[in-house]
């Protein structure tokens, strides 16, 4: 299965991956918080570990990909006082919570769907898994690391940071929390600021409550990742991932978690996901640059020029390391738009080209480099970049200025398929040139063209003109070649 | 809203609507089962209860609709020796439990999605209410219904039976069940043959399991249904549905439930859509008719003539009364198909009709006589009827032999608009005739179309005939007219 090195956030290194149990993976991310439409910065994560996923499987691996659904739980800040988001959404609006959630989950389903990334083998969601969290608490306060204050637990960041490392994922030191939080006076009913809900009590107003051993409540966030993981993939296990706001405090309380329940740390390679900047600036809600992606795909905020397909912005990303901040600007992305209109054209010559009997290109070259690219910490823009180096030489090939022969004809087929359709998930518009019917209006053109060149040997240039101003009038380009016509249609 | 009237089962009357809460309407529908691909059996609930949730919200309704997703606990013909079905599958094919139910629900989600289905308002998982469910069961042993025997908890039928009415919703007599279970030995540790599991006790190499007061083990198959209709609806809702398979025993014990944990009956209206027989036969795998959504949609069943159109299959089922038995074959779905495509054509020819200052057509009787279909127990075959009575209208005006005016049109447009898209839900085939593109290539037609009444213009019969037949080899129909020509593509 190769040699696939992958940058560890716990070690700061890039490693050799190796599962646990071989042949598998399991692998768990954190998906989204559904009490809004998903929107810019959900793409990314999705995106990332789509390419993860996809290309543990294209190296052989059977993977068990779980993502989760946050529909309770999610205490806005980490601070334990404030309300659970859903709810506090559902109240405003006077609906059921699962309501909600539902609504939230089919858009969030629908807009992955549109930027081709695959479904996780699991969906777990937290409402969904109540009791596994309940066993999760229980077994913290077991092991003496969390405990129950007026029908409360709360996990004891300090007592476990008398043990173990409470930092070893995100790097802070507990010196700067404990400073931090004082300052803050967040302490409440807590034995420190630092320390975080594990289940939190909920009077009968609250409608997402369960009963527990504490009385009705409900978990705290940390809580379903630690549960649903380990239900699922058992501990420990190969991978999480997610993106880099979640590295503290949700993943540094994800291993103290795991190290409570478990007696060892829970994951063995952690991955994050850089984040995204909207022309140089963090996106938020105040300032204006908060974009849906049905807004992005369709055009409608106030920041777009125009609107970007699914397929614009999967690539825009890919194009990025994920390890690499991103910035969306309507220039990038037109030129990404440009750039796969490039890749999808050169891909749909593959099959067309020539064939001699020797090869003046060196294919082998080229899948050996994106091999590499992707081998080395899932390096897609190096990957990208070499299947563009392989665009040169199809075009080479294609105006006659290099050769190909059969067998690197087939290989260089099979490279474009595995990356660019089954790794890089990047699919062609199916809207127009796919279809039956468009194959048939296709030809309505030619023929149409083909009167223009009857009518041009008749010298006819009054038919032969209106054909061709027409077409322009309608977004053809039409191009006059040795055996007759080239025609687009500009999208 | 109207006065609509509906069947109830448990009455045996059709009854005029009234919902619990003026203005909203709760209703709870029994989802799939997910341990298999959905097949055409799935269909006919799925499209009926959307019929029903769309006129409900067309009237003015605001509707909650429940659909649950049966992923655990579904115990093989009711009898509760046997194994869990889900997790049966999952051993054979070595996977997680949950990982099964998440491929064949995205798959179930897929298939509504075709066939133009309304997601529900919530779509609850059995395995995410295992805590709703034991309180359920907890509810029915309080009130000395249901009792606790190795583990496993079961309703006690008998006792129930000597309070109230068991055989209430289906018309069955409690005398014939007892001596028909008797006859099967089926009693094993409960007390009686009828009785049935709401918990059952399970072993630690049952993975589908979670803990209870009774020992791990998993619910009954009846539990979840009760449990998460009342969690999101509330006791008593309005409407229940379901096929009528589903009558004996599930939705019998649902009833039984119900009154054991709320002291009365738990839904006003009980709504069954009749069932499925393919060529005059049930469906059946050891039948060799079983088909699935995706081999009915892609033609690939050795029963199957041809793909159908998910459009053409939701069209055959709205044209039979939802309580009549339907039977499958290919003659009546390519007739179905026919009118599909005949009703369609009608609906795009409104925009376009001649205004004249009167009208000779009764464009108000038609509205009042579909308004009456659908108040009659949703009676979509004559709700089409009428509108097939409209499609005559429209295309005699279109002929010239009949007059409409502005008024009259407008309101064809929006009888056919509410009745046709919005709660029939039909919409037309969006692969090739809607798309930008293929506007884009109509016009193309348009301009051939018009060189060729040129070159007729100059009699130059040579360009005239090649073009008219190169676009009958295409598959275009070319009608010359008085204003010029229309063309339509054969698909």
């Amino acid at each position: 299965m190769g040699d696939f090195i992958i940058y560890n956030t716990l070690s700061r290194k890039k490693e050799l991956f190796k599962p646990i149990n071989p042949g598998h993976v399991g692998m768990y991310v954190c998906g989204p918080t559904v009490y809004g439409e998903a929107h810019l910065g959900h793409s990314r994560p999705a995106i990332t570990f789509d390419l993860l996923f996809r290309y543990l499987k294209y190296l052989g691996y059977k993977v068990r990909y779980v993502r989760n659904i946050t529909d309770v739980g999610h205490l806005v800040n980490d601070a334990d006082e404030g309300d659970d988001k859903v709810e506090g959404k559902a109240k405003v609006e006077e609906l059921e919570p699962m309501e909600i959630v539902q609504r939230y989950t089919n858009s969030y389903r629908r807009n992955m769907l549109q930027l081709n990334v695959l479904p996780p083998s699991i969906e777990p969601s937290a409402s969904g898994h109540i009791i596994e969290q309940i066993e999760t608490v229980q077994q913290m306060i077991n092991s003496g690391f969390a405990y129950e204050v007026n029908n409360s637990v709360y996990f004891d960041v300090e007592k476990y940071a008398s043990i173990h490392s409470y930092g070893i994922l995100s790097g802070r030191k507990i010196e700067d929390l404990y400073s931090n939080t004082r300052d803050l006076d967040s302490q409440g009913e807590k034995k420190s600021g630092l320390d975080f809900a594990v289940w939190k009590n909920a009077t009968p107003d609250h409608i997402m409550r369960w009963p527990s051993p504490w009385g009705y409540g409900f978990p705290g966030w940390h809580t379903e990742c630690t549960a649903m993981s380990t239900k699922y993939l058992g501990e420990p296990f190969d991978i999480h991932g997610g993106g880099l706001d979640l590295l503290f405090p949700h993943h540094e309380a994800e291993i103290a978690q795991g190290v409570a329940c478990f007696g060892h740390s829970p994951v063995n390679y952690w991955v994050h996901n850089n984040l995204i900047t909207i022309n140089g600036q963090k996106m938020g809600k105040s300032l204006g640059n908060f974009i849906n992606l049905d807004q992005l795909f369709a055009g409608t905020h106030q920041l777009l020029e125009k609107a970007y397909s699914p397929m614009c912005i999967r690539f825009f990303i890919l194009q990025a390391h994920y390890r690499s901040p991103l910035d969306f600007s309507n220039e990038a992305l037109q030129a990404a738009e440009k750039g796969l209109e490039r890749l999808f054209k050169a891909v749909t010559m593959i099959d067309g080209l020539k064939i001699s009997d020797q090869s003046t290109i060196d294919v082998p070259g080229v899948i050996e480099k994106c091999d590499n690219a992707m081998n080395d910490d899932l390096n897609s823009p190096i990957l990208i970049a070499h299947l563009f180096d392989g665009v040169k030489m199809i075009n080479s090939v294609n105006d006659g200025k290099s050769t190909i022969n059969s067998i690197d004809q087939a290989m260089l087929k099979k490279l474009y398929n595995d990356y660019v359709f089954d790794i890089l998930g990047l699919q062609p518009d199916i809207s127009g040139a796919g279809t039956e019917n468009s194959k048939v209006f296709g030809q309505v053109v030619d023929l149409l063209l083909n009167l223009r060149i009857v009518a041009k040997k008749n010298k006819d240039w009054s038919t032969s003109d209106k054909i061709r101003n027409s077409l322009a009038d309608l977004g053809f380009i039409v191009k006059d070649t040795k055996d007759g016509f080239e025609w687009e249609l500009k999208g």
